[in-house]
């Protein structure tokens, strides 16, 4: 049930950081590639490689076999999926969507259940890893949907990352993400807090690292946004503002499962004080600018 | 002006889970070891292996050359050396302290001016890596004191631990641990939030994790902690009683150093809760209990 790349065009729609650097893995792997997003110069390059440029979501839609959606708030996956010039009112039947958006569990049900009416199959599949593992193709892919739908899709998941698993129905994709985003939030405060008292405390905060980086309190934000933090490097490779909407759809969806979450609540708020403080587009390290 | 392990007298005080592993290797190494611990049957296996008893800490301290702690509380690190019977009331000149226990900065600036005064050498050294680390002797040893005496030393710690690191001048060791805690504190909830969303999103928290532990979301706690949850396992590795310690420590440390710590403060009222519950002897990850 694979796609077999030469026979199989692939629409993707999107192209940030993330989008840009996934659509070539696709191309790469040998998929006929059309694209479309907002700021059309965005695909240039891929176009130099041999993409194709679609006018509209609509012209997209109606011409591939699988559509992936790599766009930013859940306002506007709804947008591309449910308008009538979104996806799923052009989409061919038989075709496969594929949101790789970090956006609401709920939605990622509702496209499913609105596709599957057309005959349209449905995947959610976010992912982590950055803008690095994205250019790498070594993104954590979390995938919801049917087990024949994730089949069909996995030589692209594939293409793109390297940690592919299927975590349940449709939504467990976007649900595990939520996982991932709560399992570092509060965490992202403890590094902050650390480093600063580091420094306060009159320590060299490197030589701290090198003691704490690698025991019980070594995190992936530790070791990686520490460095850039320690030499006052605030470049986004994730920015706070997606964070924030990450984990307010995380929080959405915990009150919704009746889950109190104070370390995801006392991190959003501080990472709302520092957009209000103007650093949304900063990336989440920082945070450190509360604490410096 | 290293030791030579057949030539020096090292005492070890303070025979827990920790101190029993690592008094063991000092004795592997070569060392002559003389024991002192509250419980006296903690030393059984030590002195099987060829350890030395000492009826009190003043027949310990007048003997050895270099005398190394690892007691529970601030206030044992307090009677071990400064009281009357003490150690430092009784050690001889030119002999070196070292207090390996999670104590206060300032304490150990304290017992260090004092043993000066003396003529005695102190290093504050507290570690991390639990005891499994202590049984392997892949500990982290956070080293505060003068750099003589840290050469001094630095036999003892490689025995002991593979990333020994002198942080600064006395007091550093136990600050570096500080930073250490403060690291992970606010993350164990992350952790707990993470997991317990999963489960309630009707996720498999095991499958969960082979997503989430690789990613900008790993951590020591997450990918160590984490199966320990699922398993329903809530054995210490680190005690509750003793994290609380800790993050008391570096709560009093952080306000001296004008220092706001929302994570850190959480993190430590959550703690004390799981504790008022009966849970303080259990493992940290025990947190749970507040999430499931």
């Amino acid at each position: 049930m694979s796609i077999k790349p030469e026979k199989t065009k692939v629409g993707f729609i999107g192209l940030g950081v993330m989008g840009k650097s996934m659509a070539g893995h696709i191309l790469k792997a040998g998929y006929t590639l059309h694209v479309y997003t907002r700021t059309k110069n965005s695909s240039d390059d891929l176009i130099t490689q041999g993409g194709i440029w679609e006018d509209s979501i609509k012209e997209l839609s109606r011409q591939c076999d699988v559509i992936i959606t790599m766009v930013g708030f859940p306002s506007d996956v709804e947008e591309v999926y449910l308008s009538e010039n979104g996806i799923l009112a052009n989409a061919e039947k038989g075709s496969l969507i594929v949101d790789m958006t970090t956006s609401s569990p709920d939605l990622a049900l509702k496209i499913y259940e609105k596709a599957k009416s057309s005959g349209i199959e449905a995947l959610d599949a976010p992912v982590s890893g950055g803008d690095i593992g994205a250019r790498n193709a070594t993104l954590t892919i979390m995938v919801g949907g049917d087990s024949k739908s994730f089949d069909r899709a996995l030589p692209l998941f594939e293409s793109m990352g390297n940690n592919v698993v299927l975590q349940g129905g449709p939504g467990a994709g976007q649900h595990t993400k939520m996982a991932n985003q709560m399992a570092m939030a509060a965490g992202l405060i403890s590094v902050c807090e650390s480093l600063s008292y580091a420094k306060k405390a009159g320590l060299d905060p490197e030589k701290v690292l090198k003691s704490i980086g690698t025991g019980s309190a070594g995190s992936w934000s530790l070791n990686n946004l520490g460095p850039r933090i320690i030499a006052g490097n605030m470049d986004p490779g994730f920015y706070v503002k997606h964070f924030i909407k990450d984990m307010k759809i995380a929080a959405d969806s915990s009150r919704n499962l009746e889950l109190e979450t104070p370390g995801l609540d006392l991190a959003l708020s501080l990472y709302k004080k520092l957009a209000e403080m103007g650093h949304e587009n900063k990336g989440t390290q920082a945070l450190w600018k509360l604490f410096e």
